[in-house]
């Protein structure tokens, strides 16, 4: 964990910073979407992995029934995310925590809300390895890949030399390559470059706000979140101590130590993934911001500070490639049928 | 339903025809794909109206839980179908009836295995508003398109002139317009056009089967099938008359009447679109094959025969245009919610 910024903030930034000073304070706390990421987890981005990996992010035949796909849940189309509280998945299932977006989580350093796959980037792993978990077996998912000549050819392709390239960390290695493609820069980026005009001078108040505040203290780095885990609740609402906790939506564990901790999210493109927080109970912005506000930062935001807050949120909203559907390798007569859907009872 | 044209092929088109013969024979019964479709079902295809199609088929917010798009159980990286036997769908139920693949089925005449929705043109419909109303009530559907502005502007660039045109008619006639653009042509239609090297000499031999055992009798025209409705099982294996049938894969009713007829499926990416008939049951297209010829043509195609059958069918394997996801609308404060995963018990 960081240690808290707040207060230096307040001394570094006075509230009628002018716009370059604002600029180079903010370039201390967050940084500008890199144009490209060149490798995960020490392995190297390349076409080859990437095209494999469009394949297999698009792919159902992947999951025990043939009818989810990572795309599923993380909806390139719709910000990168499953747009419900939580997913749902085999057997009419609902996971605990809601999908978080696809769109450059390959630049977060803590993954998973609570942090139980921190363990993968040394594993070589992916984020996306559990997902993939949760449908179909990794010994399932390699014998559906073998079966296909297309895929072999593509993981020949992918990891040359090696003698049987298809192997569920290769699977995972090319998933990650191609999340390395879903950049979205935005204008704030644009701003972060120079480019003065890129926010409004409400969106310029709303980042002073954000700083000043206290919520870049953990949403910072390149992401603006994604970086760490914090304990949920830093404070209380004034004048709420000792008093029960109103905020039903949140069912976090009252008890301290390793659950009351939970993952900063990423803000780039918040104004997309409603609904919010890691149980998605909360599906305005706004109000998202302030209960933030409220129970981190012991902060009760006015509308007008609200307002401006969202506006800088709206610059971080941006735009990713092109992303092309592939066309998936036909099934063969050695290619695993789909499960049947049993429910889990 | 159309005659037996059997016998009239088996005069017309003798075994060692040339070449030449065989495509002016073939021409009389199948057609090659246009090279685009101006309307469909009386409505003009327009550029707006296709653009707002394509939001609408990969919008998973259209179903009551906001977990399936047209796009899940018709999807274009695989074939535009489904990849199961049936597809699963809400409350983890599966359908009676395997979903058909989307690719072409703007040019199908008879809609829907069993033909229940043969009103749709009429009524202005698509063959998807039904698949939508599975999972979304059309009021459901439409107020979720009316909470985004995106979404109005587009209805209104599509719809120009009509004073509230976010109904649930234009939703369906828009994504009819989008149906009309994911047109697969192939090597077929290439020969089909003249160019004689589009077919192996192993697929024209196929193809003259295909219309000398009496397969294009009811699998003709442009999409080769999906034309109209026909009693399944017309003949029985020879010398099995009156024992039961041994086919207990298909769940047809024995009694006469509408209840026994069955869509004639387009053959058009039948290499993609496992698994096989309307329950897909069968994943082998060459036991498929030889359960038609055997179940409908009284004929027990031999190895030679059904892999020359099969190098036909692989010349009807075609590339639509490159499918491009769409970034959709954020919804609003007053987009309805995804609904509770309810199972219906």
């Amino acid at each position: 964990m960081r240690p808290c910024l707040t207060a230096l903030c307040l001394i570094l930034l006075p509230a009628q910073a002018a716009p370059d000073s604002l600029r180079d304070h903010a370039l201390t706390l967050v940084a500008p979407l890199p144009k490209r990421v060149e490798a995960v987890d020490g392995l190297a981005v390349t076409p080859e992995r990437v095209a494999l990996g469009r394949w297999l992010f698009f792919d159902p035949r992947l999951s025990d029934t043939g009818q989810f796909a990572c795309a599923t849940c993380h909806n390139p189309a719709t910000g990168g995310d499953g747009n419900r509280e939580t997913s749902i998945g085999h057997a009419w299932q609902t996971g605990p925590q809601n999908a978080p977006t696809i769109f450059n989580a390959v630049l977060n350093r803590a993954r998973f809300w609570q942090g139980w796959a921190e363990d993968l980037p040394r594993s070589g792993g992916s984020v996306l390895t559990v997902g993939a978990e949760r449908t179909g077996t990794p010994a399932r998912v390699v014998s559906v890949l073998a079966s296909m000549p297309a895929y072999v050819e593509a993981f020949e392709a992918a990891f040359p030399g090696e003698v049987d390239p298809v192997t569920f960390g290769n699977f995972a290695a090319a998933l990650s390559a191609y999340e390395a493609t879903l950049l979205t820069p935005a204008p704030f980026d644009a701003w972060l470059a120079g480019d003065d005009a890129a926010l409004t001078a409400q969106a310029r108040e709303g980042l002073a706000l954000f700083i000043d505040k206290g919520c870049a203290t953990c949403h910072q780095g390149v992401n603006l979140g994604g970086n760490d885990y914090h304990p949920f609740r830093v404070r209380r609402v004034p004048g709420t101590e000792g008093q029960p906790e109103s905020l039903s939506c949140f069912a976090v564990e009252e008890a301290d130590g390793a659950a009351y901790l939970y993952r900063a999210g990423t803000l780039r493109n918040i104004t997309l993934t409603a609904p919010y927080f890691s149980e998605g109970s909360v599906w305005s912005l706004g109000l998202a911001v302030q209960i933030m506000a409220r129970s981190q930062l012991g902060e009760e935001l006015g509308e007008a500070e609200t307002y401006a807050i969202l506006a800088f949120l709206q610059s971080l909203e941006g735009r990713g490639p092109e992303v092309v559907l592939p066309v998936l390798p036909a099934e063969t007569a050695l290619t695993p049928q789909p499960l049947p859907p049993l429910r889990e009872e």
